[in-house]
């Protein structure tokens, strides 16, 4: 991009049609979220899910207004959520798709908003929500954070960059091979392994999983390079060729 | 980086020691560089290398401030270049660094600054000046516009990745593979060819130029994602493994 800067300005192009970046306003959901550093009471969280996925956002190229926690005022959510569509292109809500009880989110976004509330076959990141308030899409992604971040990189993150004109919005994908067993349980889903990498003396992505990979736990999840796209099954063995999808290459 | 930022809001951790992005001056220099859209006369050439190195140096994690076009006159470049050191963590300049003859830019930081005048056994950017004004590094990188993108990726980003306090300051490598001849003449330079890449199903970075490899063409340099490092000789036949730093993983 900054080489084609320096191409349009050698050649005097000094007004260039482009795409704008997507506005995009990103919100976690819950009473039991506590964002201002104040002691954690019994049945309290940490909010980290929206201070996670607004870098995420940026570092995508979208325009990111942080809207915090919403609670869980089924007037209140409305409001924020009707505000936030007058003025962006998109929202991200974080937390309340789930099956299951009663949800503030699921209550509101299901009246005043056209829903679709999925259960994807996959592993982490299975509940998903994906609609239209007033034309403006809605990602509902779910609430824990390694499904979060799975479920942004898979499905939001592709659709915002397909809005913003990009050809190539998937992460780059790279047949790699795993350095270890990867075993796994059969359970009708794929499975995504978050994962460190490197290149080899050989040209190859080699890869090994990071440690920890229950869906709540991001600090594994925050040293991963990589996604390796595990099919149902047993898994395979240390050696096997496996899809992988690169987030990360500093490495 | 943006899972870190979750985990550090899921443990509470308010405020945490970091380092901050390096301040950088960047600016071309040169009576013939014309940048504001006005017709070119004889020996005037449109202003591009700042254009490009702002957005690299953004890209790299830096603060930029973009000073323009600096002309070629030595009260003039002293007083910005000093006004540059006093309140920035590092400064670009671009252009007035090759051998032979009298240039303003050589004149004055030979004067000013402690400067270290180079050619390096590459090509292209073989012109290259480091030093210090009043203890601020100055990376003086050539005029020619692929000169001046490679000199920045190979000498000035490490260096100022460094200054940020990445662990990893180089571009990522990899042992890729040539998918046609790379022919070249002997001339005791290693060459860094503009190249396009991508991961074919065995796994492996595959490469082909991307056509003029002029150091002046930088529309062709535009399109590169990577580097081929092709050392002294007479090139490599279609199939070989070459060196190669990825600059742009987007395909």
């Amino acid at each position: 991009m900054a080489a084609i800067a320096g191409v349009l300005a050698s050649i005097n192009a000094r007004q260039v049609l482009a795409h704008r970046p997507v506005r995009v306003a990103v919100m976690s959901t819950g009473d039991e979220l506590v964002d201002d550093g104040s002691p954690l009471r019994p049945g309290q969280i940490r909010e980290s899910n929206a201070t996670m996925l607004a870098p995420l956002l940026a570092a995508a190229g979208c325009a990111v207004d942080h809207l915090g926690v919403v609670r869980d005022d089924e007037a209140t959510l409305e409001e924020v959520l009707r505000a936030a569509a007058a003025d962006h292109d998109a929202i991200v809500t974080s937390g309340g798709v789930s099956m299951g009880d009663y949800d503030v989110v699921k209550a509101v976004l299901g009246r005043i908003a056209e829903m679709t509330w999925m259960q994807v076959a996959i592993k982490p990141a299975k509940p998903l929500a994906f609609g239209r308030l007033e034309g403006v899409p809605i990602f509902g992604l779910p609430g824990n954070p390694v499904s979060s971040l799975v479920s942004f990189e898979l499905f939001a993150r592709p659709a915002l960059r397909r809005m913003m004109g990009h050809a190539h919005v998937a992460r780059p994908s790279v047949v790699g091979v795993t350095d270890v067993d990867l075993r796994r349980q059969p359970d009708g889903k794929v499975h995504f392994l978050r994962v460190n990498g490197e290149f080899g003396d050989d040209g190859r992505y080699h890869v090994r999983p990071v440690g920890a990979q229950g869906s709540h736990q991001l600090a594994a999840t925050a040293l991963a390079d990589a996604l390796v796209v595990l099919p149902d099954g047993d898994g395979v063995p240390a050696g096997t060729d496996v899809a992988v999808l690169i987030l990360n290459l500093s490495h």
